[in-house]
């Protein structure tokens, strides 16, 4: 994994405009927003999935790079004053604070442009760039990530149920970790079978969840300097979390039953799962 | 031209999220700043050049919306607080100011996913589909709009050279003009022709740079009632302009010129270029 994750820093310095390249801020703080930092949890998943299929590496490299700029610019975007507000990020100081609010604007906009450019001319057939780009532009629509954005922000100071809160997280974070899985498969040389794509879709959605559950609870367990961003953000925002809705104990249950769900659904893939097999642990048992 | 007009507010109106499916909010502001008016000078462009070849005018449909809805995007954004603080837009209050800053931002982000969305969906082959994304995330990009906006924002104050003025407008405006002629030009059946691929070049090159000088002309001779957004704000912002550059007969004449250029870019593709003629003309003696 650790290799992976540093094929996809390399992969994403070369995707990424030069910082020597006009106009050289904007480019310089697109690099700041996207380097050199993060756990790369999409990148780890669409190389896994991909794996399973036997995606071309390079291929994957495009389609992680993608999916990392996607989440990089909604990070750059939430931490806006006019969104959470936040100073921190990765144990640094957040797009906004250290180039100004137009600048972290504009960056996430050109993130978002890059990520589709990436797909546009990756190294795979047309068939392929269209299925990557239907998959990516779905997972970050309003029916995606920038939808479950605006139901967070609507729901700041309301305690929502559970069903409801689950639904904002499944499009916030579900829908672009989703987007790694299915991604990561259709880098395959072949189209995906019916029952690896159920597979595949029962993993995605425990681990999506999963990885929710677990950041609401590190949010109130850790402190900045382990987590790389401001703790108690949530709590102090008056954000529904399962923490606040289920307690600290529940949560962690429910974090290693969505654990047990995923590692069953892959049973039937076999030993070419592995790799998705062990991102189960590591999204359940991250300590940030 | 009225009827293309008519008939791109009809397919963005299909192509946008239903204000009645969740999140509304969201919905329904997309939406507000994408419907119910603009010039739509790119969905004319996009349509004129798809004629030229002979395009099916439900995949123009298609990419016209797309480009429109990048547009919409980037003046949501553009107007930002951070950014221009317009208050004024097509006569109305400006997103920001409707539904908020947080709100704004997520308008814009979710407006830019939806237009590579309707690209990837778009009814055409996959290589046309590679084609169009290409095309759009290019002009989208760091090195397309949003670089022209990241110059723009750091020239306030200062006195651009000519060549570095025209520079910011072929990225600012340029950028997205040039995809709307390529983007209707890809929807045809055929590949394009080197000759027409140069006439096409030409012709995008003096008609965006036309559309730009003309605009500075507007903001100093027109009122906010015939603009619907408000007048003078460069002057007010001290950002450079043709007119600050060139004066204002000046500037007038270079738009002349430029839409001399543009007829005479087509005159070798004859009576199929019709409608692209016609925009030069719409372009360079437009009042608002």
């Amino acid at each position: 994994m650790k290799s992976i994750v540093q094929r996809t820093e390399v992969a994403l310095a070369a995707y990424l405009p030069s910082a020597e390249s006009p106009p050289e801020t904007l480019h310089d703080a697109m690099r700041y927003a996207t380097l050199g930092g993060g756990k790369r949890v999409r990148a780890l998943l669409c190389h896994a999935a991909g794996e399973l299929v036997g995606a071309a590496p390079s291929l994957l490299d495009a389609a992680a790079s993608a999916i990392e700029m996607i989440h990089a610019y909604s990070l750059v975007h939430d931490d806006l004053p006019a969104m959470d507000n936040d100073l921190l990020r990765r144990g640094q100081p957040t797009v906004h604070v250290r180039y100004g609010e137009a600048m972290a604007i504009l960056v996430g906009d050109a993130l978002q442009a890059q990520a589709f450019a990436v797909i546009a001319d990756a190294p795979a057939s047309a068939t392929q760039r269209v299925a990557l780009m239907q998959e990516l532009a779905k997972a970050s629509s309003s029916l995606g990530l920038v939808g479950g954005q605006a139901i967070d922000l609507a729901s700041v100071g309301s305690i929502l149920p559970r069903d409801q809160l689950e639904r904002m997280h499944r499009m916030k974070t579900g829908a672009l970790l989703r987007a790694a899985v299915f991604m990561g498969a259709h880098c395959g040389p072949e189209p995906l079978t019916s029952d690896m794509l159920a597979a595949l879709d029962e993993y995605q959605r425990s681990v999506g969840l999963a990885f929710q559950v677990v950041d609401d609870i590190l949010d109130v367990t850790m402190d900045a300097a382990t987590l790389g961003k401001t703790p108690g953000k949530d709590a102090q925002d008056h954000k529904p979390t399962y923490v606040s809705l289920l307690g600290l104990e529940e949560s962690r249950e429910l974090a290693r039953q969505l654990g047990e769900r995923a590692h069953a659904a892959l049973a039937p893939l076999g030993a070419a799962a592995a790799h998705l097999d062990a991102l189960v642990d590591m999204v359940v048992h991250r300590v940030h």
